[in-house]
């Protein structure tokens, strides 16, 4: 057994498993969804700052479409936030530092005092934001995972959402902890999770019959 | 007038407009999406770095539905694929080096022998392929400008796109040129775009009214 590997099973499988096939900024080998955290608390700047980073992110015609709704770990709202995702995530995300619920707009802002038109990209520009706030968690020593196993129906009582607004994910934001902190079942799942090869996701000039 | 607004006007107006409310990787300021780019080639090696970095974004159940079809500058397609533009962003996008087509898959992979069901975040998960190959590029010097503004009918027929992949956006790559390149109608639109303040975009608990 390596020393690593004694040490920091979890980071010794991320080496292990994922290599690039070109060179990349190392921040996007190192971000990934764990679901083991410590408990620990964020404080609201260190929050802020990684949601600053995904309000920077590009979207059409720079409409902005996310929006982001938070508690911060010892929040009395903490346990009803958990009873908003599905029981297999509230298994383990009750260990984050922080819990965000990620909606986008399916209007565009209003023109010329027309009625608003629906939006044809809320979507992937809210995917976009969510991108760009997992990678500054992860510059800071945080991670983050999305879960799309959420009580949507839920969420949207719960927190007062505009029928116009999209439930997109939920957030888990904390401290990385050891896998031998997960449940029995989730432990040997907790490892950075591998790509399909680029040739089999980007090809010049037109799809492969094979896509 | 400032000696840097002189040399290069582009950069000075981001400095002023660009400010973060909270510390975030100076990454996420840099990258903006230009219209000027410098007729350039890019090695296909620096354009398989930026789609790396693409393929390592986080999906659902990491399905990974991102596809990528480009063409390389030079390449006897390029004014065919400029074609695929609406004529406003074909006006601009002629002067990048390369150009993709970026694709999601609607359905789910197979389970169990079962048909394919449909997803629900493929286009949230392109849009954070598409947040990922954008920064990379802005990492290596270029820039990555998305356009909506396509002729998806025309890219299905002439990219053989299977009808179960949703066409998600053009994007230009290329590196920055003086506004003064661009037709005159864009020149002063050259400026990277701002953004809402956070707090307009970030709530704690719940959805304030006027959301």
């Amino acid at each position: 057994m390596n020393a690593l590997e004694k040490i920091h099973p979890t980071l010794f499988n991320a080496i292990q498993t994922r290599r690039a096939e070109h060179a990349i900024e190392p921040l996007f080998l190192r971000r990934w969804s764990p679901r083991a955290f410590d408990a620990s608390k964020i404080s609201a700047g260190d929050l802020m700052r990684i949601l600053e980073a995904a309000r920077w992110a590009p979207s059409a015609y720079n409409i902005q479409p996310w929006r982001f709704i938070y508690v911060l770990r010892g929040d009395p709202l903490w346990d009803t936030w958990l009873g908003l995702l599905d029981p297999f995530n509230a298994s383990w995300a009750g260990a984050a530092s922080a819990l965000v619920f990620l909606f986008s707009d399916r209007l565009m802002p209003a023109r010329d005092g027309q009625p608003r038109q629906p939006s044809a990209s809320h979507r992937f520009d809210a995917g976009a934001a969510w991108a760009q706030l997992s990678l500054q968690a992860t510059a800071m020593g945080f991670h983050a995972h999305a879960m799309g196993g959420i009580n949507a129906d839920a969420v949207r009582r719960t927190l007062a959402v505009p029928e116009h607004y999209e439930v997109e994910v939920g957030i888990a934001i904390g401290r990385q902890a050891s896998a031998e902190d997960l449940p029995a079942a989730l432990r040997e799942r907790e490892v950075p999770s591998d790509r399909l090869p680029l040739a089999r996701v980007a090809f010049p000039a037109t799809f492969p019959s094979n896509a």
